[in-house]
């Protein structure tokens, strides 16, 4: 088999016959307003308000082409066109022919040229990507997604723009095989429920049509986590099982080692096919005390079971909500995913929920999450919108969602799927009944039913919200709203605050930068009307800091103060998670990390890799073994009677010894009166920064 | 095609290959225990406590044995052994060769014959029916039934002793046919959602193996309501779509006729296959209300929705929760079926629910509930027991499920899928996660997707019980619990009575009649420590109608009391679950029937069609109009005052012309002194048989 990564231009028009009037060097993966503007020196989408300048090439026919060389194409061979994802919908033409057409980003596309391909010539394989998909009548926005499964944040969320990317996002190449040569494998271990037994299905793709029980002669080779030969054989056929005996397991970090086996296939043509696969157990269990609910009559349900168990064990998933940490998702790198998720690691994380507006993460970004032990919730592309059951969405969600099961089922960091975002809630208007998600439930238990799935989040039990450090409705504190709540899981809680400095300066103007209001970059940055459920100024939220500390504030003093409520207020959250366990499972905040530079936000991580204060104390908040103070309230007065209990929260494996707790409380000001004392604040800033220290970081690993 | 129905013999044994010691008649369709009780002269098994004699049946082979002339079976003949139900597991020999073996009693059983016919002799067909399935080291009752698709109930239960139905248990057959010809017909009606287009998908079964694309010449007919044919034609492929424009609608009971049109398929040899179908759309739409809670943060979902909609429009579901109306369900007549159908009808009912710990009942139930506008929700054999994943288990539920989703999705009455009963509560110990639930939403999606499913009942937002008049551990009766109690839909609430006179001289000795007591046929027929979270006088509470009307009671006396609270307890349900539409769209009291005699039970119909007095006040509190006071308590003291909101029920598709409503408060007397007082006793009598009055029954219709 050999592949040839051929070089693509791409150029506009107004329809798929319309030949453009210009050409530009595209890069693959990408995104053709990426290209556009490397062609035509636009600024950065991220800078300003520039995102706008892009807006109207949503709207266009979007043509890449390319030519490869047919000189060589041995009679009987096959050739195909093969792209692992085209966003969104797309006809292949080849020499101007049209081949085939397509709908969906995530599903391989593989078109088969061998009748057209001219062997002593160049050939053109041309690829028109058709305007984003807009459901008709639907107003401007997230809405427009619902008859389509493209990711809904791109249509605009409060902490992403309106920008629809478009183009070629995944590896393309053009295949040249024998017909019966294997050109890709499918894998799909299993560990059995009392973990003693491994079993590796193993699937073929071959380079012709429909699937045979023998293809061309190929070994297989099983290697153990320390490179030992478990399993080696050469076969023809193109489907089997391979067990492996009390096989060594992969656990999440903290639990154990991530024990990963090696699939490799070779064909008698020397090329290999290299799997990574691992051996858990996943379930969901009943959250401690859920089955004694409700206790009286009429009697409904009980709560529906959350809690992680992963090879039997029982687990506390601390985490975080990602998003694509980029508009144009096509650029995302191998490096980048992976520094992303050290940062997870960091944080003392140990599961990342793949949030339903977003994509579905390539490849890379699984197979570092396999190796560090991330556990992965992973969501299908829809939020927040009601999805209808028209055939024709409900045709293309089923080719899609097999082909990310079948893609990612053999991850064993992949431990929950999901079928989207806040569907059952009002917002999204979607139930139990809608046609999409009992799809998702009978695709997913098809082809991976040892893996818990989930119709949405939250479903009964769960909670999602706040995203406020102050409820003006209720009058509450988060501190008060988290000890009077009792969830299975929080699954997306969220507090605002402003980014970090310099990366307010990378977008802002420096007159910008000095004076936040609504109206220009500051608001198209979300510190301004981003929210509905928060007010004006959310996310900035400047009144609530100038209800703390007082109305005149610069805006590194606005910024600092937001910091900290957010890491005061996440800290919290956390902790109050922790206490409750096992009665409850999860705490997950909204976000993780964010795809453009916001203004404001609920991310722990600044875009592209910024880290704010609150990462920190979120980081102290699931160290394994911490000291909780379950504190009632923000500030004090002088005379009051601060009054906590004190817990220690052991999420090790160890019991404790016997331990001396020595609690110091830093009285950093009297409030409100501390904006205008510098000293205060800079009093109030050493103990905000303390979690940072490096003495600290290092008594928290 | 030519069907034979063999007379059958059966015989029991210790194995399958010994053969019984004696032959008795058999009645098909039937059990086995019958049979064996007819040729020994058993007294009958809802007699005192003679079921205990009919229970060392269920632990031995039962052979059924028949022979049929092969003589006239033509060369290149296909001659098939066919049975609608073998009750649970079997072994199908024909001349001593064991050809087929079987596990599941409600998918038709078909057995090629044609190489094994002896053509110019007598061949004898033999059944062996195996021991009940048990689960291995399950505890004596229902778990017994975990890993098979047996219906629990069988097994014990608060209204039904341990006795357990083995035996050919519905049509049973041997057919001739030309391999090509037709010998069965599936149809698959599907209304549009905007109600235009109605399309009868069909596919034939054949008498050969593999479904071919052709099959022998056959004419297809459909018929509408009135007998008009709209739709004719000569054909031989084996499946195909007849369209129907603008269909005439079926409607449930008091929203609309009830049309149903005649399918019919005739062979060239003149067989016919004749289905009724109907042309609907159901939706669950969501409860008024229901989207705009929870209200605060954290949010979990909102509850899903329970409101039936018909063609467009919402309906209250006021019905009951039917079980099997025989032990030995296999002695079912339609008859039977429709006089209790009947009943339903005249209780003002539109709804039965088929409750999960019960069988899937025969067509002729489901034909008369298409025909009497009838809703039907149907549950899986399901109920109060937790179902492993076990893959064996699983293979014998999905191929039962299949065939009962193929079955009865052709009734316009089936309305409702539901995987069975209180799953999602701790004596069950099943949730979403658990693979039986995720496949029956898979195939019910797969093969009717068009009509929704619950996977349990209760769901989140539903309520179950309570079953009591007055609750010791709130101190509250009905009228208080169901006033402060908000649920979507109330899908089962008891209210206990003890049987009709008639019935309990029907099983009890004279000396037993006059002496309730535990320990004897009293308990073995429920009328004590039947029901754990009732107490120990459980189901006939005595203690209770001690404390409303004296301790001295006599039986007929105990029996009018309890069941005047059962009426009144069942009104006041009724009416307040009413008077919460459209919040609340469901009332189905437990239950409405029972298959044998108890001694006292939730139900309003004893059997084996007895009426108790409370079916009156339900028939009553179910009238599309009526008037209801939301009384507080059941009885007053001299000089209290009694106060309640009125509330005129308006269920009909008709605005009321302004009315005068006269109330008139009959005081029967002061209590607790009423017992020892006949003429107070029989003023009660007056007020508590009115409703029965022809007069109100004429009002009412």
């Amino acid at each position: 088999m050999e592949k040839l990564v051929p070089t693509f231009e791409v150029g506009c028009s107004g329809a798929p016959d319309e030949e453009p009037s210009e050409w530009y060097p595209a890069t693959v993966p990408g995104a053709v307003q990426l290209d556009y503007a490397r062609a035509k020196g636009l600024p950065p989408h991220w800078e300003g308000e520039n995102f706008r300048e892009y807006g109207w090439m949503e709207s266009h026919h979007w043509h890449y082409r390319a030519t490869f060389d047919g000189k060589g194409v041995a009679s009987g061979e096959s050739v195909s066109f093969v792209s692992l994802g085209i966003d969104y919908r797309c006809l292949v033409f080849l020499n101007g022919r049209e081949l085939a057409s397509h709908e969906g980003m995530f599903g391989t596309i593989r078109v088969d040229l061998t009748s057209h391909v001219l062997p002593d010539a160049l050939n053109e394989i041309r690829i028109v990507c058709l305007p984003i998909p807009r459901k008709q009548d639907a107003p401007e926005g997230r809405a427009e997604a619902a008859d389509s499964v493209k990711p809904p944040m791109s249509y605009g969320w409060d902490w992403h723009p309106r920008l629809v990317p478009i183009g070629i996002w995944d590896e393309t190449w053009v295949e040249r095989a024998r017909p019966d040569e294997i050109v890709g494998i499918e894998v799909h271990p299993v560990l059995s429920r009392d973990l003693k037994t491994g079993t590796i299905a193993l699937a073929a793709r071959f380079a012709g049509g429909i699937v045979p029980e023998t293809v061309a002669a190929h070994s297989v080779e099983v290697r153990d986590p320390e490179g030992v030969t478990v399993y080696s054989a050469n076969t023809r056929k193109s489907s089997g099982k391979v067990t492996v005996t009390d096989p060594m397991l992969w656990w999440p970090i903290g639990e154990g080692p991530q024990h990963l086996y090696t699939v490799v296939v070779t064909t008698e043509t020397g090329t290999s096919f290299e799997h990574r696969v691992g051996f858990r157990s996943v379930r969901l269990r009943m959250n401690d005390g859920a089955w004694e609910e409700p206790s009286g009559f009429p009697k409904t349900r009980s709560t529906p079971p959350i809690m992680l168990e992963i090879n039997g064990r029982p687990i506390f998933a601390k985490g975080t909500n990602w998003v694509p940490p980029e508009i144009f998702y096509g650029t995302i790198t191998p490096d980048r995913y992976a520094r992303m998720i050290d940062l997870a690691v960091e944080a003392n994380f140990n599961i990342l929920r793949i949030w339903g507006g977003g994509i579905i993460n390539k490849k890379a970004f699984h197979t570092a999450c396999d190796e560090r032990g991330i556990m992965v919730w992973q969501e299908f592309p829809l939020a927040c919108v009601e999805h209808s059951d028209d055939e024709g969405y409900l045709a293309v969600l089923e080719s899609e969602a097999i082909a990310i099961v079948k893609r990612l089922r053999s991850h064993p960091s992949l431990v929950l799927w999901c079928g989207g975002n806040e569907l059952f809630n009002v917002w999204s208007g979607m139930t139990d009944q809608h046609h999409a998600l009992r799809l998702l439930n009978s695709i997913t238990y098809e082809h991976d039913r040892m893996t818990p799935f989930l119709p949405t989040s939250p479903v009964y039990g769960m909670g999602h919200g706040h995203y406020v450090f102050y409820d003006k409705t209720t009058d509450e504190e988060v501190f008060a709203v988290m000890q009077r709540s009792s969830n299975t899981a929080y699954t997306e809680f969220g507090m605002p605050a402003a980014s970090p400095m310099q990366v307010l300066g990378g977008f802002l103007s420096e007159a910008g930068l000095a004076d936040p209001m609504p109206g220009g970059v500051w608001e198209s940055h979300h510190a301004y009307r981003a929210w509905g459920g928060g007010g004006d100024d959310t996310w900035l939220c400047e009144s609530l800091i100038h209800s703390y500390f007082g109305s005149e504030q610069s805006t590194d003093r606005l910024v600092f103060y937001s910091q900290l409520l957010q890491a005061v207020g996440y800290q919290a959250i956390y902790e109050e998670a922790r206490r409750q366990w096992p009665a409850c499972s999860m705490a997950l905040n909204w976000c993780f990390n964010e795809p453009w530079p916001t203004a404001a936000n609920n991310s722990l991580v600044a875009w592209p890799d910024v880290i704010k204060p609150a990462f920190w104390f979120v980081r102290a908040a699931c160290r394994p073994v911490a000291l909780s103070a379950a504190i009632r309230r923000f500030s004090y007065a002088e005379g009051e009677l601060l009054e906590f209990d004190l817990w220690l929260l052991n999420g090790s494996d160890q019991e404790l010894e016997p331990m001396e707790v020595v609690v110091t409380v830093n009285a950093a000001s009297a409030l409100p009166g501390l904006p205008s004392d510098r000293d205060a604040n800079d009093s109030l800033a050493s103990i905000f920064c303390e979690p940072a220290a490096d003495s600290d970081r290092e008594m928290i690993r």
